[in-house]
């Protein structure tokens, strides 16, 4: 059950005390890999992935089943700043296009049998230019972390959060600036495309939201009410459901491991759930995932968001569960160990 | 059509002759690909995959939805030397293990909605000791060589294929090492696990079989008769089948690429229809898939073979053509492009 959020100090509270692994499913998923039909070790990271799962799921032997992709779309005051490729009106017009089944995305989680749902979050009304002050009230905060609180189905059994946000990658640099150091440029890269004149102005942005709200930021919250945009907070509070349920998520690109970052620096083991989808051609993805510590399962160079990405690295996770749970164990198939 | 075999030369022939991709076809996807909903680029490789496939398939908006899975399985005089950790009758209880859909392949095979077909190749009548002669006369290796040919479904429109031969891994380090030179030890790794003493003693069975056949070998097919097996030459026939047929082919780990380039080494572009799957942790498969200017879709350090990593690798070809095949067009979604 999930609890109620009155304030931020409820998610805090509840992502601070959210469970974890099943021992007992750990150990009994972990003994039945090392009695599959295989030489040990042979489906290496599928192994790994598979007892994993088990120990979040609760069971020895588990099923995917009922997967859940989610994405959020918002809209961002720092496109003022002509920081996109796009104009800010494209967010609106690619959330038609999700409800259409139109979108990568829609193709991507119909091949991995997930259910797909959209959230729009007030796209006309954009969240306030981080250059000028905090993007989000912690009202409107606790609405975005709440929105994706609330849009994560209880009985779903894996769960991919993506996103859509003309200028998005503008916030996340931000982000991931302010909470893990080193200088704007560091992480800031070319989105959608923009060209080298973009790239300078978008990474001077960068470089004034997190210098002005230096000092507001205390942990991950905080950096996502000055810096961050509502389909961001979104996705932060759908992974943080998700680690209060027990439900496992994969993590996409750039934008959605910034979410994913901010909840790191608000509870240790908040990502304790998550896995790293896909390692984006956005550059300075690599080193954000190495500040979250995750290796992501493929490596594909897309830079699409949408949870895309992701949403194709079900199918591995699919994969390692199908191996583990279907394979005969060496005493049922009447094969030699070695 | 498919032309009959009846000499090695004939299948130097067919494969020396093999179409090429459909230009128009080509060109038709990769129009397609530039109008859909996304930035320009921005699902990386996945673009490429699905203008490629599309040339092989004739169609700018392709499918896929018959693909076919063949796993061939053959037994090795060179076991004799000691080469493998697993004694040789475990390739006849993998077969059984296979047609009872009980391994690793069989769950990946599913999960990808492909056809799986099971060849055992006179498992009692192992090939000889390549150490002491040739492994297989000219009319053994066509045999087999006809039994991939055969094998390969003209209605399929994806091939895999993959092996079970226990001591597979010696005879594909030897075929690597007399096609591209270098030393034995650059070739040859430790399988399904053998130790330090194992794999020095596997070492010098791979030399000594490359300098026993040295000058015997002009291309690939004699490369594949001296040092190869029946399960690999299998391989190779079923790939040039689909060469042939025009069916794209995700090629699977070392000794499956040993198998592939058996071909690249006796006909240029032999292997223009085939995609490198997975990197296997087998050692010698990097520079292996390098030698075939390949780039694997995939590196999660599985070392099983059965066509695994190839199979995990059907997904996300699935994903390319799906958002390929399956998206809105800017003009159909009313989408802004930038």
């Amino acid at each position: 059950m999930l609890p109620q959020l009155s304030s931020l100090d409820d998610f805090r509270a509840a992502l601070a005390d959210a469970p974890a692994q099943d021992q007992a499913a750990l150990q009994g998923a972990a003994a039945r890999n090392s009695q599959l039909t295989k030489p040990p070790g042979a489906l290496g990271r599928l192994e790994d992935l598979a007892v994993w799962y088990g120990g979040w799921r609760g069971s020895g032997r588990p099923e995917i089943s009922a997967p859940q992709v989610i994405v959020f779309a918002g809209n961002h005051g720092v496109t003022a700043q002509g920081v996109s490729a796009f104009p800010p009106e494209v967010t609106a017009q690619m959330v038609i296009n999700f409800e259409h089944g139109g979108a990568a995305i829609n193709q991507l989680a119909r091949l991995a049998g997930a259910r797909m749902d959209v959230h729009a979050l007030e796209l006309d009304r954009p969240t306030a230019d981080f250059t000028q002050g905090p993007a989000m009230s912690q009202a409107e905060l606790l609405t975005a972390l709440q929105a994706g609180w609330d849009a994560v189905d209880p009985s779903a059994d894996l769960l991919v959060v993506g996103e859509m946000g003309i200028g998005n990658t503008t916030p996340a640099a931000a982000l991931a600036c302010a909470l893990f150091g080193g200088e704007a440029a560091d992480w800031t890269g070319r989105g959608t495309g923009v060209d080298d004149a973009g790239l300078a102005s978008k990474t001077r942005v960068v470089a004034e939201g997190v210098a002005l709200h230096k000092d507001a930021i205390r942990d991950g919250l905080d950096a996502l009410a000055c810096l961050g945009g509502r389909e961001i907070a979104a996705m932060a509070g759908a992974i943080a459901a998700a680690r209060v349920l027990r439900i496992p998520v994969i993590l996409d690109g750039f934008i959605c491991c910034a979410a994913a970052a901010c909840l790191l620096q608000t509870a240790d083991g908040a990502l304790d759930h998550a896995l790293a989808g896909h390692q984006s051609a956005e550059g300075a993805h690599q080193a954000l995932l190495e500040k979250l510590g995750k290796q992501p399962l493929l490596s594909l160079g897309l830079r699409l968001g949408e949870a895309s990405g992701a949403a194709l690295a079900i199918q591995v996770l699919k994969g390692a569960i199908a191996c583990h749970s279907g394979m005969a164990t060496f005493a049922e198939a009447g094969v030699s160990d070695g």
